[in-house]
């Protein structure tokens, strides 16, 4: 990547500020756009960012190279919609948000012409929000994935994945944006809201004493920002909602096999989860 | 413990073998049965138990003053009831059976007088099985749980809570038979059930390279061995069919408010869930 460019994060969350800290630390220029000044302070004290502001922002806009989105969804879009004109052809940008359809076709549709939006999803989530733990975050084992479109450009997906390795990604992938919010709504969304179900289920607390790795294991994910969630979830309520349907199904079978007294049933049903599990051993 | 005690281990599985091979390395002098000729070689080969028998072992049975049965339920029951006369009186028994209703006072009844069998359940499974895996088994973070009845002496309890001890378990408490197996039915069964009909659900291992850490926390568990997790999950299918059932629930709820696209809703259950998860962390 050029470093004659100059970068724009707008939106210095906890991934938003995660990609200004690596690209200021290895050598980009790197500017900033968030609500906070909290934030802004933060960034500039600690050489995330070169340059920064609150508000009245054109010429950041108007100056950036390469643009990074670290907003939610909706906030991204209105965002787009609102300043989106500002940027200069030739600009390059992605985002960090974990949901696609609907979300890639509108910013790519509001921004003008010759400004190329390469959507990228870098699956990297913490329990944690805000730039204050964003040095937390670790992208070396995580998944990057870019979810192109047809107005895409060979260039413009080749520049997302050499953002991914600058940032230290080693597993780069491509999928679709329906197949994306496919995958996500079964390895990421089911299994938060299935962590977070069995919390809500019933008030157990009295049994964390007892509490083996299997539970800690299982709910840790429970512990969930509810403003991003509750906004995922309902962007991809379709994909998520088709596979809580499909799990709830096999956990009918399940029961329905403990009320037979169905032990050969059970054994299978153990059988087919060990061989299936061990798919997801392998790296 | 009265190192002059001879041990018998009944059963030499992955847990029956770990007791043995810690005692042994103690300085206990520790006798074993197994059906398994192979086992016994390799019990006695690795210096995990000083004699042991496949068959006729009955001066086994009369000679032991310390005994664990390292056996599944329905097996600890019927062997106890066809052997179990052999014990001398003053004899010490345990097991580390992970349900208990049903089969401690079973047990209890079978033995005869003088004979005190005080239950408890290590809690410190692994996705192994067998003697050649026991030693990759720790105790020193798990929870060791006795379960008294009314037919068991305070000298008895005590002297179970000091075997936890020797064994190197760190925290061990009681609980009744009925309260232990309803703590078991949430914070272990309902989770192996979750993540076996995970796995079942669909055939997704074609995601499997993009999963990150939650879904492999949530499913590490579905690797199960099949007969005793069945066996388990039947001897305690009440209290396991009522879990699942509250947890169904709640998950129906949140797909009610997803399908409601009721965000402050969803945000509300996940403000809880990360509240009680909270009290899980806590050790």
């Amino acid at each position: 990547m050029d470093k004659q460019h100059t970068w724009l994060i707008v939106g210095l969350g906890l991934l938003g500020g995660r990609y200004a800290q690596i690209l200021s630390a290895k050598g980009y220029t790197v500017t900033g756009i968030t609500r906070s000044p909290d934030t802004l302070r933060y960034a500039l004290d600690h050489g995330y960012i070169a340059a920064g502001k609150t508000e009245d922002f054109a010429d950041l806009v108007q100056n950036a190279d390469r643009v990074v989105f670290g907003l939610y969804p909706t906030v991204l879009l209105d965002w787009v919609r609102r300043y989106g004109g500002g940027f200069r052809p030739g600009t390059r940008i992605t985002d960090v948000s974990g949901v696609k359809r609907g979300l890639v076709e509108g910013v790519q549709a509001a921004l003008p012409a010759g400004v190329e939006f390469i959507a990228s999803h870098p699956m990297a989530g913490r329990e944690t929000t805000g730039i204050t733990h964003c040095a937390e975050v670790r992208f070396t084992d995580a998944n990057f994935i870019v979810t192109p479109t047809a107005a895409n450009t060979p260039a413009g997906i080749a520049w997302c994945k050499a953002l991914a390795g600058v940032l230290g990604f080693s597993r780069i992938s491509e999928l679709s944006p329906a197949a994306h919010d496919r995958m996500i709504g079964y390895v990421s969304q089911l299994c938060h809201a299935i962590a977070v179900s069995l919390m809500c289920a019933s008030d157990n607390s009295d049994l964390a004493r007892y509490t083996g790795d299997s539970f800690r294991d299982l709910t840790r994910i429970a512990r969930i920002n509810e403003t991003m969630w509750a906004e995922l979830f309902l962007w991809n309520k379709d994909n998520l909602i088709d596979e809580i349907e499909q799990f709830t199904a096999a956990l009918d079978t399940l029961k329905g096999k403990l009320i037979a007294n169905d032990r050969e049933g059970l054994e299978e049903m153990f059988r087919l989860s060990t061989l299936r599990r061990a798919a997801f051993d392998k790296k």
